[in-house]
């Protein structure tokens, strides 16, 4: 009697999307980096948009509660952004609040409420401490089950992942390490990354401070040797180090849906949204299967796949959840791009390079785009949409064509996962 | 090009409702509580519902962030209830987060992606001191304007806006007294209400134990005298007093939605969504208007009756946002019950009592029922559910047919407003 076809009542397509720079921005508010990325989105709209014809917000977010001592974000974004009374409705999934703002401002277009809808998320983090951040993250894992009674943090439980994937398929650090150094190459050609540089920029920037301060400078090779050294790259929680990490960071990004029988009106290059999926799963203390996959992605992969009938074969490229080096690694597993034990010696021989068969981050990811965890999600979207219709600059996909796109946002430790495939029509 | 007629897809309809218990629960927590309201609101369906044919859920909260020190509570909630690895979505307006949640519920169902859908709110706030639940429920509006430069808070602000109501229309306290009297007969009525009695019953409780105490009694005539007492009765923020507000509350509540098409075979008494509407607001210090008057409630009544096709008289009884008593009589006003200035002399005059032409608040409203914020737009929407299928027990309305109730739901001061119109069909 229950369905278990995914169909929308109508199509719904992108026609503007942008980010604000990622970065350490004191001055910013929430509303002000929304602002920045509202702005910038609607300049891409290709033809004709009046603002007033936005009928609604959808506004994902984690927890400006902790970060900013502010909720109720949605009514004070819609006034900030001359909305006002457009609905605004906050919508929270931990660091896939924005991938839920998008999948919601879908079905309101789908279910014909509305024909025009903002979704936009933002996260404003870099005025907390680094324990603040690390408290305030935490509690979008199980509080009492997992930081009180297990003292868990992410980075512990990404480690934890790590160890597990290391021990099952004799992986290494080393497949770590090159995940980050490709996902620096992205982020340099990606001027709103927060590190717009490659590892061995990095590198080299470290030797000019460290001589200009007098002080010994490392014989180091190169980025790898540079990584390897513990004094450069400390561990954070083993076999993690920092450079395994997603920075924190201030950020927002927008996107603009419409149905898709009157995205004619905006453009000529329509970007439709052609799957939506989402799961849940309990915290990982209760999983049956070991911690080598995240058992709501492989669902959310499933549900994707089938609601738009493609296979993970079909995907010309996809930015993915790479909020430790390991996640980036397991999740190309879990969306079926590489059989497991492969994604780590996929990843090691470049094999997700931006020139590669099978283009992961070219946004440079969470790791050096950077990670305002409640805008993560619509960064990832957005850098598909501009992908998809060659807009992405200097880092734009050129060796293949590119038709679908996909995205994987997860929140926790994949207690909440959405998954997306935009095609250009 | 863009349309103003709001009609969906497809009709929803709702086939079951409960809410927990209100009031003050050391022992339980948000996952506790939502649980309660969820085995309650299974039982209300008529005919079998397998609970894995519950194919999403949506979650409103407020702040579980400042209350309970967690986030991302979808996931642990659907987890909880046995509903993994279906995917939950946190929806937050404030006040008004569950009648958003309702809400996108609903148009989930309409854009074709689910048939059946649970919708769910919860807050839990007793575990925060009293200081604490000021400076948390104050996230609620701008902070940055009206907490840190203005020094409101939410009392403040209905303190302001009664103040405003007295100046210009020459109400006094005398008119705000009869709103608390009358929602707490009803609240008397309701086995699920914190106070779960007459304000005369409190009153007489009163007198007994301070007779026990030992202590001087004072000679009340009647619970008027009794509230006209500042000892019984202090002042919280003039001329609001303790009885004029909604107590501090844990709670959850819960309904389950199915498409139209599907809702016969889960009962015969099918009450469908007439209509839904949804506003922002900016903050109050920048309305062009006087405070008499919440334009976000005016605009989304206008939205709602215009999507129903029906006129305020046509509505048979309401659920109100009666978080101070000042709120509910603007509230009559606003969605055009009663002419400006009339709602005050409506209530003195108890021509919104249980048994009158337009019951409002018979559930008890949040002043009596109680007012856990996550939980209360669908504490009032499981009411009125109740009501329209006659299922509302003691406090049914009896002397009147009912076939279009409304449900009034406020964020912060007017920042979000949600209002349904539900209809037995």
């Amino acid at each position: 009697m229950i369905k278990t076809e995914r169909k929308l009542g109508r199509d719904v397509a992108v026609i503007g999307g942008a980010m604000s720079p990622f970065g350490v921005f004191p001055e910013k508010t929430s509303r002000d980096l929304m602002a920045d990325a509202y702005t910038a989105a609607l300049e891409t709209v290709d033809k004709q948009l009046d603002p007033q014809d936005i009928e609604a917000l959808y506004i994902g977010n984690f927890t400006s509660d902790l970060f900013e001592h502010q909720s109720h974000l949605g009514h004070l974004i819609a006034d900030w952004l001359g909305l006002s009374p457009r609905p605004a409705t906050r919508i929270e999934g931990a660091c896939a609040s924005s991938g839920l703002a998008f999948r919601e401002g879908m079905m309101a277009i789908a279910s014909g409420m509305y024909d025009i809808v903002l979704v936009g998320g933002v996260e404003k983090m870099s005025s907390a401490s680094t324990e603040e951040v690390q408290e305030y993250l935490a509690v979008a894992s199980d509080v009492q089950l997992e930081v009180e009674q297990a003292a868990l943090t992410f980075p512990g439980i990404f480690a934890a992942i790590a160890s597990a994937y290391f021990a099952k398929y004799g992986a290494t650090r080393e497949h770590l390490l090159r995940v980050a150094v490709k996902n620096h190459e992205n982020g340099a050609l990606n001027p709103n990354a927060q590190y717009n540089a490659t590892l061995r920029d990095v590198m080299e920037r470290r030797k000019e401070t460290l001589q200009a301060r007098g002080k010994p400078v490392p014989d180091w090779a190169d980025e790898y040797d540079f990584l390897r050294d513990e004094r450069a790259n400390p561990v954070v929680a083993a076999p993690l180090h920092l450079f395994d990490c997603s920075p924190i960071s201030d950020g927002a990004a927008c996107m603009i849906l419409a149905a898709a029988e009157v995205a004619d009106n905006f453009t000529d290059e329509v970007v439709r949204i052609r799957a939506s999926a989402q799961t849940s799963a309990p915290p990982p203390a209760t999983w049956n299967s070991d911690l080598t996959s995240l058992p709501a992605v492989q669902a959310a992969a499933r549900q994707a796949y089938d609601m738009a009938g493609v296979l993970p074969s079909d995907i010309d490229f996809a930015e993915v959840h790479d909020c430790f080096t390991p996640a980036e690694i397991i999740a190309t597993e879990d969306l079926g791009f590489f059989q497991p034990g492969q994604g780590a010696v996929a990843a090691a021989e470049f094999q997700t390079a931006r020139n590669s068969d099978m283009p992961i981050n070219v946004s440079g990811g969470l790791k050096a785009k950077g990670h305002p965890v409640g805008a993560t999600g619509l960064a990832q979207l957005q850098e598909v949409w501009h992908q998809l219709r060659g807009t992405a600059g200097q880092r734009q996909i050129t060796h293949k064509d590119l038709r679908l796109g996909l995205t994987h946002n997860v929140g926790g430790t994949g207690g909440t996962c959405v998954i997306h495939i935009l095609e250009h029509v």
